[in-house]
């Protein structure tokens, strides 16, 4: 159950505080997430080198880890930067993009658990499946699974790993294994933007950033994802417009917007 | 000369099946690649790394090779991803992009040709001329040729290639050698969008994963970027409204918008 | 202060020229700055391996350095490219990215600095001043500094480097030590569209390309850039209509647009 007040207060403090997050990400959604961190309120910063992700990663207020386009030097850097940030309790956020589409990226994805501990997982019904079983085979980065088959396995690696963890799709789950709320993102639109779901993760960041409840911050995250989601997706023609839209209410939200969409 | 009705089977084959497109391609254009595929109703998936690329291209319907910002790792992935793609019948899609403009990309490019044995390459006219001639220096990765004249060249390296070979243009040309379609693009403003030819390429591999006869397919894919790229433009103040434009039709593309744009 | 037909005159040239730039960029902007240099009439070539970096920068019309992404293998190919361009008399234009914000990075714009010597830099307030003083710790790469701080900073780096220093913020100052430009940009909305320093980065290759004034070509860069941001941004709803309708000010940017908007 979201409460308005407190949703309504972290986005006043991330516009206020404007929290640096540190994102080592995909090239495919680096330009859109840096622009929907910058929509909401916080200083995005991508940074991958192995010369200067500790030093990055010690002054953020989030560290942001998304495996799309992965490869060996950038793991490297990436357990640096998480080893970095947990080490200073500055909250890591997780999206195992495309888990269980190779056996490289599943195991990749169970090294930057071990080693980043992660504050928050955030995937697809898929990629949260193939976290809980080595054995599944995904198609590619696009979810094959219903949110409702995956929210079992979330429990189970929310209590595994203590991470809150999120599964993306028309309805959002997020749990950290005893508790699990619930955020209905009615349009399917939105899954044919790409990056769609690493903006989510992202944006997760920002909260966590500002929110130490990561349970609420992650719930905080779907929820603005699905509110300006849901009206660019009504102003829109297509994709095209849609991300134009998206980012434009990103940066419209207010209050009154909120508590419209927000029915209790 | 189109059929109509086999275009417009292909584009219900793509929205149906949803055929997993693997793109190792360049950083510029992947968020736009990657939005046009998921706009025509495929499923794009980027993976460069050599530990996974072999393991992405045999579970994809395509493989659609890029080297607009190539570098020494990079190829040796594309040769593996190449290699795994043809010995399992798998089409790969080969964009040359700038072919001509260093020694180094000319070489690649000829490498890439040897081992991957592309179904299709499709790239603009200085860029099929320089895969013609090795002593051509072309300017960066705009064409400084026009369509007409690259033809010839074309044809020849079709027939040594055994690939379709694609010129895009305000007039493309599609051919193997011996039979050669023609589809007008009236208008130059396309080629001010970046990546506008990379999607092209990208859309291409679409279109031969669900069609084997590559002529066709490599045609649909030119007839579809040409429809929705003058209905786009013809609503656009400049480039920035094109690319938003470009995505909205490609999604909103059915039978109806065809027929009334293709007139035999 | 800005000579109207001066600038005028050189967008004509990029127009009718369609000068090669050569980017070596970050992952983040680097279709943001093909398509603005595209818009502005430019040919944009982005190209980082080792190499292809000497014969890409020798055939340009002007090379951009970005560090937005940095890490080792990009460093060396900057440094030859760099050489390269200025042994040839080719414009280099440096943007230090988030200078000051690790050890490194401020290092790596020093070595960039003394190998590449760089006709123009052009960063934030917080970045040039970090060029100044080593000692200084930014935050990410937003500025956290305001331009009329960094003034004194910025005619002390111009006078040591030989490079024509811009400072962006809602007050541009361009300065070569001894004479100072200012152009207004009252709309802070724009620094909240991820890479538009860098695209005037981007912007300042195109004018140096083609007007061997170094002090008025980055001057015009930086008006081109606050008179189509600020067209864009009365047109705009949030971040994600402005890019749009910024590339689509820029394509149409022309005479009349000019002359309304500089007052003398």
């Amino acid at each position: 159950m979201i409460q308005i007040d407190h949703l309504i207060q972290d986005i006043e403090l991330i516009r206020s505080q404007s929290p640096l997050i540190h994102n080592i990400t995909n090239y495919v959604v680096m330009n859109n997430t840096a622009n929907a961190l910058l929509a909401i309120g916080a200083s995005p910063v991508m940074a991958h080198s192995i010369d200067e992700v500790a030093d990055m990663a010690g002054i953020a207020s989030a560290l942001v880890i998304n495996i799309g386009t992965l490869e060996k030097a950038w793991v490297e850097a990436i357990i640096v930067a998480g080893k970095t940030a947990s080490a200073n309790h500055i909250p890591v956020i997780f999206d195992p993009v495309g888990a269980g589409a190779t056996p490289y990226r599943t195991a990749v994805c169970r090294q930057i658990i071990a080693d980043c501990k992660p504050s928050v997982i955030r995937g697809n019904a898929s990629e949260i499946m193939a976290l809980g079983d080595t054995g599944l085979q995904t198609k590619g980065v696009d979810s094959t699974s219903s949110s409702d088959a995956a929210i079992e396995t979330a429990k189970a690696v929310a209590l595994q790993t203590r991470a809150v963890v999120v599964i993306s799709g028309q309805t959002d789950y997020i749990t950290d294994g005893q508790q699990t709320e619930k955020v209905r993102n009615d349009d399917p639109f939105m899954a044919r933007v790409t990056g769609m779901g690493c903006t989510a993760t992202a944006i997760t960041g920002a909260f966590a950033a500002i929110n130490p409840d990561r349970l609420e911050a992650a719930t905080h995250a779907m929820a603005v994802m699905g509110i300006a989601g849901k009206i660019a997706t009504g102003k829109s023609r297509g994709t095209g417009s849609l991300q134009v839209n998206f980012l434009d209410e990103l940066c419209n939200l207010d209050a009154n917007t909120i508590r419209t969409h927000i029915k209790q």
